[in-house]
């Protein structure tokens, strides 16, 4: 069994960005049907949507089109993810997904989500989601972000 | 920003109980084009529905039928997840989904996963899901396990 | 094997009946990654959450709720539904799914979409989605549609 | 509006073929807690899932294994589709999608699929789609079959 370790070996001497300082990213959602599982409420997988919206929005409010990104052959694929989920999601109603860039290790890129009621009384899933630079066609780490993508999302 | 607590107050007094020293469950997956994204790859999302069926199917192989579960009124709904993902699946690759019910804390079911290739030499993910019993029609953290639940899964 | 036929002869008698002779209601979505395949197109499948949220929020400008509507006891699941894909949606692009209901007979709606672009000079899809009126618990077909549902929909 | 008419004109002249006569082929499916929606039953959207694996697996048994096809550079998109829900499937419960090549016109093929209980007893949807072969790279409808796809579904 190789455990691949290969996604952490090319940024070690690289020291951690510290993005802007921006405010969170609030992206609406609400629970259609589909969303939805037997118990009424949304199912659990149907969050990894929502948040990748709000990722792709958040980016996009950044100055990163991700479509173009992937275009120039640049990916950002999900490397790491983990989700707690607090409170259920009745079908009907309406969320925030409030989204920003914790930070960048290297050509890893940190995103911190919360998501909550309209009005912020009720959080119902917190994640956080690592995503990492690859080139699209090898499939390979790249050694570093595209200078277009740093340059957006980095402190000024 | 209320955030909600409840979800861990019920067993504070409960031992850990160890589940038996079962095998892994193997439950055996295809990358079929609906789990693909634009990358040519399985999406990440949809490694979450795999761990589910791998889930309810470790479950049924030690006595516990999901379905039935659910009708009695318990339901059994993701509390908290977290996934890595160490190397792509390509359409139309096999994998096998390795899950077992690490261990039990009150009302919580830890599950543990590894997707793997079918020869156990790469190995694509890893997670750990941890469930807890609700009761279904009121949404409330049971207080403890259904004894069916608890009588499988516990270790002899 | 019995073609289960009750989904049809609880109507037979039951007018057709005119609705409104509304504008197209125009639902706006956005190709993001989840929503794409392995072609770097979106999934056909994916059209159908589209239809959906677009026949949610046709229903709700219309004054029909959908969550009251199922909390009430009525559901309207989808008993037909055809799709023709005419032009392929890149990922990251927009689209509107414009949608109305084209009639209605006995428990039955016709909902009729057109997906396309933005300025309207491509079509990309086109569907109709035969919706029927159900007791959520007992799973049969209502005699008759919601007053509520009917009074909404009805031609004035 | 441009309805493109591409997708028809280049067959014009092509004889429908007849396909090999063929038994339907059974691909069994069990619905699980994401393939189901508020209703307790498994999602309307959800059979599209289970027509393409069926699909895939069904071709597979005709010696046309479809990453393969599209490695080459072929697609094989759904150009259409319509489905007939008759009957609810209760989630955890078995079904098998019985699927066959119905017959090809051109670079078009039909495929008929049947969803039922195991024991045949009950239908719980029909379905046709129509697949059509298009070059990946470019989008463009083909003028003909691959041969290798042709000899393989044709009748002997």
């Amino acid at each position: 069994m190789s455990e691949q370790p290969q996604l952490s070996t090319t940024n070690i001497l690289q020291p951690e960005l510290k993005v802007a300082p921006i405010d969170w990213f609030d992206y609406p959602v609400r629970a259609f049907p589909h969303h939805t599982d037997y118990s009424g409420v949304v199912w659990h997988g149907t969050y990894l949507t929502w948040l990748e919206e709000a990722r792709v929005e958040c980016l996009r409010s950044m100055g990163v089109d991700f479509a173009e990104l992937v275009a120039l052959g640049c990916n950002l694929p999900v490397m790491e993810l983990s989700i707690r989920y607090h409170q259920a999601i009745q079908m009907g109603m309406d969320a925030i997904v409030r989204t920003r860039i914790a930070d960048m290790e290297g050509v890893r890129i940190n995103c911190d989500s919360q998501i909550q009621s309209l009005d912020g009384d009720v959080l119902y899933a917190t994640a956080r989601v690592t995503l990492v630079a690859v080139d699209l066609a090898k499939g390979k780490i790249l050694r570093q972000l595209p200078s277009s993508v740093k340059d957006a999302l980095m402190k000024k």
